[in-house]
């Protein structure tokens, strides 16, 4: 299988990080976002909505969004519980993610670290920090309570919030208020099974 | 099983009409958001992220998310198929909806048809559009092909997209461009088991 992605990117990274913990290989294909490759007519052909992460898995069989790429690695694994309630629960989170969480934390960096906070991006900025302290602050009263967030076992749910939330700083938000989610970073990328994220 | 939402909510759309394509009771009740109702301390120990729509399954037994909840009820029904790859199409398609669609098309149909596009708002509104349009186009090219989302099986995805595509009109989004999705909406709206949406 293929996946066409970003080093740098938090939704990416996500599935590299999946894919190592289960020891599944993946060919990786360079994709630049800041240079318009995921908006040519060839990568549009592949994933009509132009965005990557995207998966090939044969030729002319293509899955977008990373969470669904995840879950699609991860299908029948320990990763992801196939009881329905639990997994309904990763699912929860992940659209909390994608939704809730995402939409700050990751903004904010990237409008921080890879466009160097431009005056005219100031406001949004800003902006954002609310959203996503009330993100933190939603992971930290399930963390407080229990080590992963949908209870006691690790799932790709933690994989998925990982991805952002450790680099959340880099997007203005100090974790240091946050003490249950700074443990679950660190549970999280102390396992033997564990990579770090290509952060340049 | 109780289902708190509001029902004007599209997102809480996705789920009555899941709960009646399948014939599943479901008992309601209100909350209304406009009120504050999400944020009490009340609320907000049964959804941190104090949010409609959630299910209370039992007692202190809670799912959030829109879709998560759909996939919950749909779970071992045709509505969600159980192969991998066609399950992961499904999540796919909501995961877009969450992200790419309704970011767009339902602020932009709230601040149009409940805050009466204010002047201070107006801004963003018109900001909305071309990533509303995006979306559509995306739908557009995928249902030129085939009769739903996934392929020639109506599964949630459709439900899911639907919810806030067919009052996108409310939101400035003229669908005549938009041939296939509109022939799509019939076919759903149509079906013996389809019911409508509280539209006030």
């Amino acid at each position: 299988m293929k996946l066409y992605g970003d080093q740098k990117s938090g939704n990416c990274y996500k599935i590299l990080l999946t894919a190592a913990w289960l020891e599944q290989p993946l060919e990786w294909v360079d994709v630049n976002i800041m240079q318009g490759a995921t908006r040519t007519a060839e990568f549009m052909q592949k994933n009509p909505n132009g965005k990557i992460p995207l998966l090939e898995i044969e030729a002319g069989r293509y899955l977008a969004e990373s969470n669904a790429i995840v879950n699609y690695l991860a299908w029948d694994t320990a990763l992801l519980p196939q009881e329905k309630y639990l997994f309904s629960l990763v699912q929860q989170w992940q659209f909390f993610e994608q939704y809730s969480h995402e939409p700050y934390i990751a903004v904010a960096r990237f409008i921080n670290k890879y466009q160097g906070l431009p005056a005219e991006r100031l406001a949004e900025y800003q902006a954002k920090q609310a959203g996503g302290h009330q993100a933190l602050a939603v992971m930290e009263q399930q963390l407080a309570t229990q080590p992963f967030l949908t209870g006691k076992q690790f799932t790709v749910a933690d994989i998925c919030l990982f991805a952002y939330t450790h680099v959340a700083h880099e997007g203005g938000f100090e974790l240091a208020a946050y003490p249950a989610v700074v443990d679950w970073l660190e549970r999280i990328s102390k396992d033997p099974r564990f990579v770090p994220m290509a952060n340049g």
